[in-house]
């Protein structure tokens, strides 16, 4: 019998290319686009833009952990990533940003005023979606508490980036919760939410979220390292773009934190220089090397090994079938494989 | 037994500024303010910079329709402010306006990715108070319901009103309907939701809904004519705003289906003038004389009086004591009173 049960739950355990072909085929069925069409254009532009869907993802994969039929978190699942490129269409017009995933941002290819009023309607929809789940209203409360809670802390993180520009007395405790704020939240979010539509236990629901916000952190440590120290033959963007915007990331703070005098002032001299492209690539290589020196690429892995441990321990809490979290233990993993 | 029955009723129904003074505490009470207080301190800011209130007067005054105690209601009322609010933050950055109730707009006063981050902040406030407002899930859902269709039709309309900036075949309805979501919805979904907070029935929701909505579209046609022909001293903005702006108002629309030929042609000639300090005041008596000329004032009465008569017919049918309903509709008229 046991077996029986077992092959069962592995046979409709989902692996990421059907859940990935469910929500492509949700996400194109919601014929985004109506009346009035400079309104929803720019949506279903930015939709179209691809990308990762990671979140989309992780409501699903956590979905899959309860239910075998992920078909009622689907919603869901499009409201976090119409949530998320709400956030890309406005800080692209924060950043002053001209592309995005090599293509025009929204602001740019349209105006910015249809960046500020589509993403609006964005963010507008992704309630509308995350009411679309559940005739159960206890369900719809719950999801949209968790939602909110994210919501905001999403612009708080944002707003502390902005701050950090301004600052110079920034702390890693004080970067690690703007992180976990920017980024992290709404994957651990992303994964309760899933979990809540499969009716799963409350600590259940809550060891995902944890999985999931410490997940993130190591998966923005892992960011900063690859932005400095990437392949650039994989790195989706430009390597060195942290340095030469003088982003103060876990590698700049810590950096400060374990230099000698000399390397400090060197560090310092080097991030009080203003874009420019003329020396770039001395910028770029003067403070890799500098990072080097203090050792910064392992305390960088360590950190980021501290926050996927703490991750690994509440996925191991969960009360779920080994068999069903390969899914998820997988795609977590497969996100720290890129080269550094 | 009827008498004290009704003196009872009447003792609980609220003036207007018994309802004013509670949303007052309410609003103090709430300490918006707290870190990143770059975040916050704008939403306080133009919380603070007054206005009319409508929105979260109308929905207490529905509440209390129909209950005595108004306080569940205090969250709802804060929301629909805070909504309010996110879209005037929002629509000053995309109109360029400088100044709102007389002082700098968020834009102006911070910056215009502050007013961009705040406002979304606003807006997830908005949902966060909502859901403060009733332990009862179904009451909870239902009055989201309301708010996420009401929240995207303004949406809508703020496209439509960007959109038709550009065009030059607006109808009389593509304007009716523009001002519609604009405006009117949130007016209409402040009061069915204090109907809904109020444990009305659901005809009485949708009365009041109803209500809202045509009585919000003869005020914006009162804003019109008030904009046009109002008196300066009694009228907030300047006289004119309109004409100077090429607004296809109303008037406007109305004026071209009703003019002679020389009269089209002189009124596109003079809607032709983009925005000029110099011939501003020669411009507003010549576009004023030609609606004279038009019968354009008595036409827009006409349909303002249209609409407050469908308004009425609502207001009627509702099933509460006409004693309950003095507040409410004293208020009503009292928005039609300002001089034309």
């Amino acid at each position: 019998v046991l077996t029986y049960f077992c092959h069962n739950i592995s046979s409709f355990m989902q692996t990421l290319r059907q859940i990935s072909q469910q929500l492509f085929e949700y996400a194109n069925s919601q014929n985004i686009v109506k009346a009035p069409t400079q309104l929803y254009t720019p949506i279903d532009y930015i939709l179209q833009l691809g990308g990762k869907r990671l979140r989309p993802a992780l409501v699903l994969m956590a979905n899959n952990l309860f239910q075998d039929n992920i078909q009622p978190a689907l919603p869901a699942a499009f409201a976090l990533e119409l949530f998320h490129n709400f956030t890309l269409i406005h800080d692209d017009i924060m950043d002053n940003a001209p592309l995005r995933r090599g293509m025009p941002t929204v602001h740019e290819k349209f105006s910015m005023n249809t960046g500020i009023l589509s993403g609006d309607a964005m963010l507008i929809l992704a309630y509308d979606y995350l009411m679309r789940v559940s005739e159960d209203t206890d369900t719809t409360n719950k999801i949209l508490r968790i939602f909110n809670r994210c919501a905001i802390e999403v612009c708080e993180g944002q707003q502390y980036d902005i701050d950090f520009e301004q600052r110079n007395d920034v702390t890693i405790p004080e970067y690690i919760t703007m992180i976990t704020l920017k980024t992290s939240v709404l994957l651990a979010a992303a994964l309760e939410i899933g979990a809540i539509i499969g009716k799963s236990s409350e600590s259940d629901a809550k060891n995902l979220y944890e999985f999931g916000k410490n997940i993130g952190i190591a998966f923005q440590l892992q960011d900063d390292l690859l932005d400095t120290f990437g392949n650039p033959a994989k790195f989706g963007k430009k390597v060195g773009g942290d340095i030469i915007q003088n982003k103060k990331t876990y590698l700049y703070l810590k950096c400060l934190e374990n230099a000698s005098e000399q390397q400090r002032n060197e560090l310092l001299q080097w991030y009080s220089v203003t874009q420019t492209t003329e020396h770039e690539a001395s910028k770029i290589s003067a403070v890799k090397q500098i990072f080097l020196d203090c050792d910064i690429l392992n305390h960088t892995k360590a950190i980021q090994e501290y926050y996927y441990q703490i991750a690994l321990q509440h996925f191991e809490a969960l009360t779920v079938p080994s068999e069903r979290k390969e899914t998820l233990l997988t795609f977590a993993n497969e996100l720290f494989e890129r080269d550094i």
